[in-house]
């Protein structure tokens, strides 16, 4: 039997869940779990909800036609299905370091992440040895001040052409701009090398050992146009003492920056991500 | 509005979500919050539903009847509705340590806890003055391997005259027999100072020590006749080293001890806790 | 036999360790532990060295004059020996916040701090039955923008003639000022809810449940003249999720708040800070 | 200027530390970090002491050799001066898992680990592609019941003709014989995907789900005849939850045996273990 994902936002009110659980339930669909949070502030209410569905595609259009017209209208709801036979598709950016990336593709290796990888891109060389090893497309675009621009519109030709659904920036230690941010909204993972907010910007281990601080850390984000100011996904943090040099924190950031990455896009891979007011959440 | 708690354990089939949610919805219950859990192993359904209910205590009676009869009955569910507004009565039995007693009486003192401590039981005197200065009633009964049937008689006196909900071993350092155990299955909530069930028994920090371990924890969980193998409700580590004697090891244990417990009884207190095969489901 | 502490500082030069370690042992004194750390970019050296010696005072004296003439002379160190029979005297700065203030009387009750307090201050009234329940002098000192400088000679007044070798900020909400700082440098500790530099000044958990953060955190540190800038002695941190609301942070925040403070008052207390350059060394 | 370090244990007597430092010091080396322990049951001194020294190899065998008869003779010392300039090698055993190596391999290729990796062993031919990936060498050498001495025999003359130094078990899922445990004392590395002592032995992670324990962990350890029982080097842990399947618990356990492995790698190759009583020092 087929598992599928409903993600649903709306006003919250009163019936949506008797409602929608209803509706799955007269299709003689079964609901394996719901997660659902309501923002009591805002009003907003929030569900994902897992169901299997033993059906031709013809019944699964008429389900979700019937959705749409009968109770996503009524409730005014952003709302969406995935189709659960199809693998998304994700396309690495990196640039010369190399700890995430080799985390990444172990995993894919592996078989742990149902996702297809269809190029790396790099601003530099230096990587592609690695992405040969796991026969990957290796794309070299360099990036200056200069070609930005013409740099983003090759990016952004390989991306379409190869029907990518999500972005993820491996310590890419570049910029995005607004033009690629706009067309992969929410669909842009980065991973900062610190516990934000704090630290945000450039060298941020430097600024940490200077800081003095006890506890360093590592924040994976959804990429907005304010640098660092995305919403968060994940976070963690390792204790670090006087002891440590600059070189010490950024060796045990890797450590950090790389599960803290993975986990962020296995959530995202899962539909387990919901994003609004510039904040996630996270779907257990 | 008053808000209830509905938990509900059955066999898993198609339909309990979306018949229940119809249920509370019918009744002009306001859902605020589901969690459920399925044990697809064991083929077993858990749910913990939040709802708000406008209505005079006859309503009350009718939908918890209603329920009876044409849910749970046809379904077979276990389950329970707690009344909103009985503050649940919890009994402490300490010994000599005081750092889970100051804890548990801090917060309940600064309204953090809501619950009503009728009392408080020892088999030693030397924590009498904490009771005294927070006004709770102390009984000091002495508990020898001579007389441990009549103290517990005495204890269960005590325990029904002030109709107690639930018991709290607060280091109490004593093993409570079936007798206890018996009427308050899945009611009495123990701390045990180890990482279980690593070092379950008496001593655990020396036995740590001696292992040479380099994370120390604490368990709070459920006690059943069998020691320290009950239901686990939470747990919690802090690293050591080899520069920590066993006193070390008592002293940052401490602080585990204190806080997994006070974690344990919240949830407890959130109904946020069902057993099963002797494991715990925590809901969120 | 006494143990004594000696904690040096000074530029890093060749032989520092042998030299020290020779002129304790020259003295029949047992040295049973040593720490040290060089700081390679500024070239600063720092030692924390326990010894043993048993010896009258006069003798004690005299290696307190020599250790001056012949070494801290020869090598410009910053250095000082504690007296090991002397108890330090804290004061305990609160205002309606009762966790802290629970969790230190708690440890000072069951022995766990090598600490005099002979007083709390507050400029509210709230907690002074648990000062009282503690047989713990409470001094209500009120303080407006207004009578902020009368407030603090008051204060001063307090510490000076309880001769009080260092203030424990326990959530005490107000701004102290240079007036105090300059005469308890390096000994006013305080507590900030928030991981810093994360979230400084005023209602961090409000900030951080807007910003999404998936962890929060609790600092504790020196203070100095720049607010929440101060060198950081500890930090620890929680996770919180999308369902967590501000008064949520705010409680799971407490437990952090209590038990990070308390480690920092441990750390001083057992002589295991050193500050220089607005940072701390913390000695294992 | 070359790193020398410089390990000893001995029984605990007074002056070691002067007498030690002294004679560094007398040969115009530079001590640059010293950390000691004294394990005050059993009496046993420990030291760990870096120092810079600018000599030829004569004036270092010479310093060799009035250390060893004038000072470690005096205090009965076991004592260790490494070559600074000599890698260590290192095998790898592995079997069908692929996390570890990834992580070995890829630190090793970025140069975080200073080691020379002159093969890998395994029982298994699936992660042969990933060797040669990396060009590092692959001796498939199946491993029965019936041919299990010779199957050591085998891998022995291997170690052997490489002048191997440590040996580490990346999820081998073998159990090494007293063979070559007996030549590879304190250097043979397991991960033990649990935290030790909990669930020792087969299926750690079934049991873990089988006790419903809330958190999980993977334990590093020199590996001795008793089975899971070698002194343990480092552990840390994952929060849990009644949610998490048992195939859950072993993708969650993947993050943390890779990282805590590659820990115990790093602190082996940095000489900072000492191994006494099935005890680690954890030197820092």
């Amino acid at each position: 039997m087929a598992k599928y994902i409903l993600k649903i936002s709306c006003n919250d009110q009163q019936g949506i869940i008797a409602t929608v659980t209803n509706f799955i339930h007269n299709y003689q669909g079964n609901i394996v779990y719901i997660d659902q949070h309501v923002d009591s502030i805002e009003n907003i209410f929030f569900m994902r909800l897992e169901f299997e569905f033993n059906a031709d595609l013809h019944l699964v259009k008429h389900l979700k036609d019937d959705f749409s017209i009968n109770i996503a209208h009524r409730f005014n709801m952003d709302w969406k299905i995935n189709s659960p036979t199809k693998k998304p598709k994700m396309a690495l950016f990196v640039s010369k370091y190399d700890h995430c990336l080799y985390d990444i593709l172990g995993r894919y290796n592996s078989g742990e992440l149902h996702v297809e990888i269809p190029f790396i891109i790099s601003n530099h060389l230096n990587l592609k040895p690695i992405a040969d090893s796991f026969n990957i497309d290796f794309y070299h675009i360099s990036v200056t001040k200069e070609n930005k621009s013409e740099a983003e519109d090759v990016q952004l030709k390989l991306l379409t052409k190869h029907n990518i659904d999500f972005i993820v920036l491996a310590r890419y230690m570049q910029i995005v701009s607004a033009k690629l941010i706009s067309k992969y909204q929410n669909n842009i993972i980065n991973i900062h090398h610190s516990f934000l907010p704090a630290f945000a910007g450039a060298k941020p281990y430097h600024s940490a050992f200077k800081r003095g601080v006890k506890i360093i850390g590592a924040t994976s984000h959804y990429v907005t146009e304010d640098l660092d100011e995305g919403p968060i996904i994940e976070q963690d943090i390792t204790r670090v003492s006087h002891i440590h040099t600059i070189s010490d924190l950024i060796l045990k950031g890797r450590d950090l920056e790389k599960i803290v990455l993975s986990r962020a896009i296995k959530l995202h891979l899962e539909r387990k991500t919901m994003v609004y007011n510039n904040k996630t959440i996270i779907f257990s």
